[in-house]
């Protein structure tokens, strides 16, 4: 029989506590066991996830969403490479962060030690259950992986697999935990396990963020929501302009730090939507303007209210016209998620100005938002990218999966 | 008309925007004015001080409540000092806290910045206010204060002469902010304000902290709530056992980091619990024990179950005898809120087993949890002390009060 939500949290709880005492050695070894058991076992991996792609293609799932779904040997050795790769970064745990000592002789020192029981909602990709399970493992932290339906099968064999390995590197099979239950009853469950769960994390669209925030006792990390902006300054040069919004829209439309939405300053915005128009047009952009943009570009689209808040993730934009860098930042600050947004300029105070007042995780001046990314940035994998500012803010690496504590070494010291 | 607790977030959020462009200097131009204008009006504080205190007697508030609702001229020159010890440190903005160069040329920064508006929901203390809006106020983040109905008075003065001080400093008056509707409604309405409020931090008994975990939408710092335990290990001081026990449980027992809970190994336990309840004697402390505790210390009341969860916060103490340090760190792990927990031994090996495996925010060897504190720690003032493992954990000084983001320089990259 299945275990209930609750049942997997105190497996969780107690696992951890045993993965809290093992050393850095272990956790890189369960790693590597992770590995080497998931491109050993990989055709049973492949025979569940065809199950899953025929259940997909009965239930009408769109082709690109199918094509997230399934897995292949090349994309299963892209999951134990990565696991590897986790396995090779430096133990996040232990570390001194600071210390001192105070005047009476107590030394106080601030040391890196885990955040607990992990737990992360997600939805079709079968590679986020390795992913999220490996980065977890190396920072000390037990999770509980609560995936979508349509990559159940999947995620079972890959979870089956990694328990396997990781209990063969001497720590308990309960460091990873798969909720089988798919329903939106378990999610609500895990949401409120205060006590059990000491982070939740949710990688996915924008409704199963919202229904996150709304609904968990438990802390939450929100990531993901990008509604990303570029804007073209003044003293932008046009051309490469229009090369960074061509690659922040569409190089790959369906992620996070794409581009939704343009800002054109008014003085160059003929010359400069003529050109991000003629580049976009090379892969059928459809462009949503306001009323300057429609009348410089006449195939444009009249935009609504609603489509200046709006992540499309599609072979679309938004298209604004502003009068000066307030009003750009002004309508960033209004309508933005708080993702990536960028400033293209050639002039100094501008792009100090932009950097200084754009309050999102990441700003840029002339590059393109798509570089918001933990391996972009050197972090190495990522777990999601933080849109709040509690905790962590940006791509959040092994490090942001840590918590601290103050251990104070005394000698009879009283207050 | 007073403000609705929409209209006063919406203020907070615009007054914020410029706030996060002000100075270092500015802000701290702006404490020293609240320091002076609170020590130049102080007859006004005590006078809404005086409302506060007869409706208090009047409902039969108790006199140790009374007592800290309480201001005299000692103690707002206390709040004013306070004030300007705030001013003086050290600006928490804009500091590089880390940054690389890709190697395709890209800057990559990560800077301190505001969390942004935080809501700081409390109880009677009226010197909180000004507290809060002065670590607030430095860390450019602006605030919006809800304290309890019993100190209604008394927060309304501070708020209003901290709000002229700050408007005659050059920042926007709505940079602090407080809810004058002491209802539950504007609390509830606050821990949903998502999009306006970015942090919420109770400050409070257990219930408070409750409720705002509870129904709060908006990411929430859990301060305070402490269940502090002492353990006494077989190889234990015994004198310098009885004196840690004797200043945590009764220096300041209405505190969070005072020891609730003491704990002692059986082959120590005759010789230590008579020496530890010798020095309780003196302060007339109750001894709630276990079976053995009882059978060496005959006074003692024999303890429920519910007595190892409690913070009784009082000169009242529960004490159990264990086996040995595992079954110590065991209960530990069931029963304490994760706030500070103490280890007296000589032993080098249960010294650093009792460090490493128990998971607090503070973990003593030989000293006393009531150093868990932003002053004795040596940050300086502090919001709260941090129970949760997210952002931030022990004291919460100025560093706390901030976020990060990524300031990107580029030339044209795309990905």
């Amino acid at each position: 029989m299945a275990k209930t939500v609750l049942g997997i949290a105190q497996g969780a709880k107690s696992a951890q506590r045993l993965l809290a005492k093992s050393s850095g050695a272990v956790r890189t070894q369960a790693l590597n066991a992770i590995a080497a058991a998931l491109r050993e076992k990989a055709e049973y991996i492949l025979a569940a996830n065809i199950s899953d792609i025929e259940a997909a293609k009965l239930n009408g799932m769109s082709e690109s969403m199918v094509d997230r779904l399934k897995l292949s040997a090349e994309r299963i050795e892209g999951m134990a490479a990565g696991v590897e790769a986790v396995a090779a970064m430096p133990d996040p745990l232990g570390a001194v962060l600071s210390g001192t000592t105070r005047p009476n002789g107590m030394k106080i020192q601030k040391v890196s030690v885990p955040l607990g029981v992990v737990a992360i909602i997600y939805e079709a990709r079968p590679n986020v259950t390795s992913d999220a399970a490996a980065l977890c493992l190396k920072s000390g932290n037990a999770v509980i992986l609560r995936g979508g339906k349509e990559a159940i099968n999947s995620n079972k064999a890959i979870a089956e697999i990694m328990r396997g390995a990781v209990e063969s590197a001497g720590l308990p099979a309960d460091c990873i935990n798969l909720i089988e239950d798919t329903s939106r009853d378990s999610a609500n469950e895990l949401m409120r396990l205060n006590g059990y769960v000491d982070v939740l994390i949710p990688r996915g669209g924008a409704g199963l963020i919202r229904s996150v925030v709304e609904n968990s006792t438990v802390p939450v990390i929100e990531t993901g929501s990008g509604n990303c902006h570029v804007y073209i300054d003044k003293y932008a040069d046009v051309d490469m302009a229009a090369e960074i919004v061509f690659n922040a829209k569409t190089s790959r439309p369906s992620v996070c730090n794409a581009c939704e939405s343009l800002i054109v300053h008014k003085d160059i915005a003929e010359k400069a939507l003529v050109a991000v128009a003629g580049k976009l047009s090379e892969k059928n952009v459809e462009i949503i303007g306001d009323e300057i943009t429609c009348a410089v570009l006449d195939f444009a689209t009249p935009a609504t209210d609603d489509d200046w808040g709006c992540e499309y993730l599609d072979y679309k934009i938004s298209v604004k016209v502003v009068s000066d860098i307030d009003e750009a930042i002004d309508h960033i600050s209004k309508y933005s998620t708080g993702h990536s947004e960028c400033i293209v300029t050639e002039d100094y105070a501008c792009a100090q100005k932009f950097l200084n007042e754009v309050d999102s995780a990441a700003v840029y001046v002339n590059a393109s938002t798509r570089f918001t990314d933990g391996g972009e940035f050197g972090f190495g994998a990522e777990i999601g990218i933080s849109t709040q500012k509690l905790h962590a803010r940006g791509p959040l690496g092994l490090k942001n999966l840590t918590s601290e504590k103050y251990i104070i070494y005394g000698s009879g010291q009283i207050r």
